[in-house]
């Protein structure tokens, strides 16, 4: 019987390494990929995706298409036996486990966004990882200038034109660009909002930016960044944020309704969830990209810690986790897996980075290749080509081409899809003092207290005296919307750093209707608090009689 | 002082009556457009989109590129004061209310869908409305196309592979056309599924499809559509759907996963809010396009019942709600308000259908254009050219178009974008009998009944017997979930038609965490039902360090 070998992962990693197999292997071993969604993100792209330059459609290839030949299964992992060698995943909504059994499994499951370490973060942040992300970041830019251009208050105005990332790496560096063209060649549709008033910055704890590329570099984009207006704060880290701050690790702070944070990679909770040793958040390999202790597992790309010599200790001494070593290391461990395969030796991972390439946005880039160092348009423009040369799939190819040179001639596209708010029940985070809602703004949710103290005051009707009350953690505010209201009528603030829970209208109704405690209380509450007979989700007319046909038919 | 004229609604009627209004009155009238999105969608496409003949950006263009001149407000109406002359709207995050005062009032608010009389049907169907529901529609099917290529259960892959579009009107055809082509596209990327086994079905509740077209194009149609495997069940109408099913009027049960409804055209809230006279669900409005008695207020579009001539009375004396009557109505509009500013008597809305065009997918279509019929790739290349030439803006001319020939020339692309699960609380039904989980599934939520009956099922380890349990509306199923159960234990059947409450565990623990009562009533319950002692969300150590810090400091 032919060997199975099962890819975990559709990124670089993974969809190069089953590519190298099935390229090595052919017919000689049953080849699977597992992934959670059924494309491959070209992740290099994800910046531009994020300012309008290529569509989300054509940053993405069909992982099918790429990988003829190798059985691709999109679903969820869930566990892993390495005893039985057996991988148990979720697929379509059916929610029913399917075992998948291995001879040899290759974990090439990359890395997710921790921000829990930041209080706010989590809950305030967008992140750069996935295509959704790309096209959040989008959307959201352009609702701030579509806010910022109505807007008669001032203050909501500074907030909407300032725009924070947070991360001076690749991925930090290239979504300001872009962040920033994206705004500049908008401007001319929005007449009331002037250049001056847009902020864009760039917070990175070390002292440099690019700390991968050499410093000549680095100081050269710095240097193009700031004289497109976008504003460096070097040798600072974040403290905390909230829906209109972010905080910074010396105290500063800078009123922002857009954190981007391009930092905070750690394990999913799968990968820490196995029995393997790991290191520095990654799983510990060997110089063959064996797994130690684990019979058939391997593991390449983010995820893995993956020496570069003997003895490897320096942060040096491993390979990087850049989309140019994912595919040489899928390239070795398919040379690998068919060396062992045919009773062989493995050989250990060798490669020297060819050099490094950062686009800074507005045909500017800097690249480092093969020792030669180059800045400007055409560092910018061997970007382009190296990527386009990159992307797998002569579809997608002619796509992105097609994409830039139509870019360059059609006007700007402000077109702002995917807009919706943040739906189901979500944490939000307020500093003391700040104002939650004020009289007479729209009702959108019941609002508890989860930690700290709000202040809810409302005038009187009758004497015209302001009243005050304090509502402590586990209290309620704005429960009037459970009888309708759609206008507060009375202003919230925060008395002390809040973190509230906010429920939807329409959520707080439905459980309601079906969760009887829940409608018990909020019956009592409303009665006690407003003498009100309160009755949840009284049903239409036409739902009621549709029921009834229903049953009596 | 020049007149202010507020625009309410950025589809064809509203758009257009902006643009037209700007172009008769240039800087003589302060003209201003709300809308609930920056962009204009180009309605026709839509089906395109869901099959990604062209890309969600391409299918519509940003209002302050259409309406240079025109102010353009992103906001939400939320009330119109027709006495103080006043609309309310809110914008951007802040919630506070806006007020717009104008001179005259323009309402182009177009429909919602109401699918309320079908039980099953607002939670379990897919509609094609917005932009966003046509992404939806593509990643939906994809995504059943990703199962059935993977799953070994042969009711599963039959359920998968069944498509259903309810209305075969314009809107139903063109979307069926569009899927099938879809579908029929991709099958080569998924070698497990035979082309036999997908069956896609129109319902149309008339005993004829396209009623809006003469006869014999629509007989034409309708057998293009039956020879690409397209099944048309005519005279039926839907009587309710689950998550598994549509049943249909006569009886008739299709196990499907996938129910498109193009049908149940209603007003807005907003609309049936306003103190003016409806007919048929629209607004009542005289031929000059003036609702008649309120000063300044004005009516076109799909929400305005438009008389063709006087005294009408059947439907055929009104005009269709089509973007050809749409664009023909604003330019009608827009002399009108000319002629009412400057002293003069408006006219009559008067226009003859210059004929009507279908696309059935696969390069066929139907036309009939000035009496001339026409079907087939002939009528099908009328149908973009027709198209290309209306859609509003260069760029977007040019990018369709590129599109489309890009369409002829590459591969198939089955990217699924945008898959995300049902977020939120949500209501699902199942028909008595209907599995809802078996032992060992992936525990995706707590289930509360909120009416019907479902037996609870689980085979004692001790005597291996099977006990189980019946559950009434007030309880709740899959509680273990709360534990941090990932399996399910139990399996849960439907014992009657059932409507439950699901809220995902992230969504329990988090009301758990902020909602006193809902916690209390939780550990109770879980005490009580299996004798843990249970804490709901314990926050990480690094949480806790950081908020500590945050306090202390």
């Amino acid at each position: 019987m032919s060997s199975r070998i099962l890819v975990l992962g559709g990124g670089f990693a993974g969809m190069f390494a089953a590519k190298e197999l099935r390229k090595r292997l052919g017919g000689r071993a049953h080849i699977e990929l597992v992934n959670e969604e059924n494309y491959f993100v070209f992740q290099p792209l994800l910046p531009e995706v994020a300012a309008g330059s290529i569509t989300a459609l054509h940053a993405v290839a069909p992982l099918r298409y790429l990988l003829k030949g190798v059985f691709v299964r999109k679903a969820v992992v869930d566990a892993i036996d390495f005893e039985r060698k057996v991988v148990t995943v979720f697929q379509g909504v059916q929610r029913r486990p399917t075992e998948i059994e291995y001879d040899h499994l290759i974990l090439a499951l990359g890395q997710k966004v921790d921000l829990s370490r930041m209080p706010g973060m989590p809950e305030h942040a967008l992140t750069m990882k996935t295509l959704e992300d790309a096209r959040r970041l989008r959307a959201h830019v352009i609702e701030r200038l579509e806010h910022a251009e109505i807007t008669n208050l001032p203050e909501v105005k500074k907030q909407a034109l300032t725009f924070t990332v947070v991360g001076g790496g690749f991925s930090g560096i290239e979504t300001v660009g872009e962040v920033k063209d994206l705004i500049d060649r908008s401007l001319r549709l929005y007449p009331n909002i002037r250049p001056s008033e847009v902020k864009v910055v760039v917070v990175e704890f070390l002292d440099r930016i690019l700390g991968e590329l050499p410093e000549e570099l680095a100081d050269y984009a710095a240097r193009k960044l700031k004289q497109r207006g976008i504003e460096l704060k070097l040798g600072v880290g974040v403290a905390s944020a909230t829906g209109t701050e972010l905080v910074l690790s010396n105290g500063e702070s800078i009123p922002t309704r857009t954190i981007v944070a391009t930092i905070g990679n750690a394990p999913s909770e799968l990968v820490q969830s196995f029995p393997i040793e790991m290191a520095h958040g990654k799983i510990v390999v060997d110089r063959e990209l064996r797994v130690p202790g684990q019979d058939g597992v391997w593991s390449l790309g983010d995820c893995a810690m993956i020496p570069m010599k003997d003895g490897a200790s320096e942060r040096g001494d491993f390979a990087p986790p850049t989309a140019q070593f994912a595919v040489r290391e899928a390239r070795q461990l398919a040379k690998n897996m068919a060396a062992v395969l045919s009773g062989g030796t493995p050989t250990p991972f060798e490669y020297t980075s060819k050099g490094a390439l950062a686009s800074l946005g507005a045909r500017k880039g800097v690249a480092d290749v093969m020792g030669v160092k180059l800045s400007g348009f055409l560092a910018w423009l061997l970007w382009r080509a190296y990527y386009v040369g990159f992307i797998p799939g002569v579809a997608t190819k002619l796509n992105v081409l097609t994409n830039w040179i139509l870019g360059a001639v059609t006007p700007p596209n402000v077109t702002q899809i995917a807009t919706r708010e943040p739906k189901g029940v979500r944490y939000v985070l307020y500093r003391a003092g700040d104002r939650i809602y004020e009289t007479g703004n729209r009702a959108d949710g019941l609002y508890t207290i989860v930690s700290g103290a709000v202040e809810i005051s409302k005038i009187d009707p009758e004497t015209g005296e302001t009243v005050t009350r304090r509502v402590e953690a586990g209290g309620h505010f704005g429960d009037r919307i459970v009888l309708g209201e759609t206008r507060r009528g009375a202003t919230a603030r925060a008395l002390e750093d809040t973190r509230v829970l906010v429920m939807a209208r329409d959520e707080v109704m439905k459980i309601a209707d079906g969760f009887e405690p829940f409608r018990e209380h909020f019956v009592s509450h409303i009665d006690e608090a407003f003498g009100v007979e309160w009755t949840p989700r009284p049903k239409t007319t036409d739902e009621q009689e549709a029921q009834d046909a229903r049953k009596s038919a």
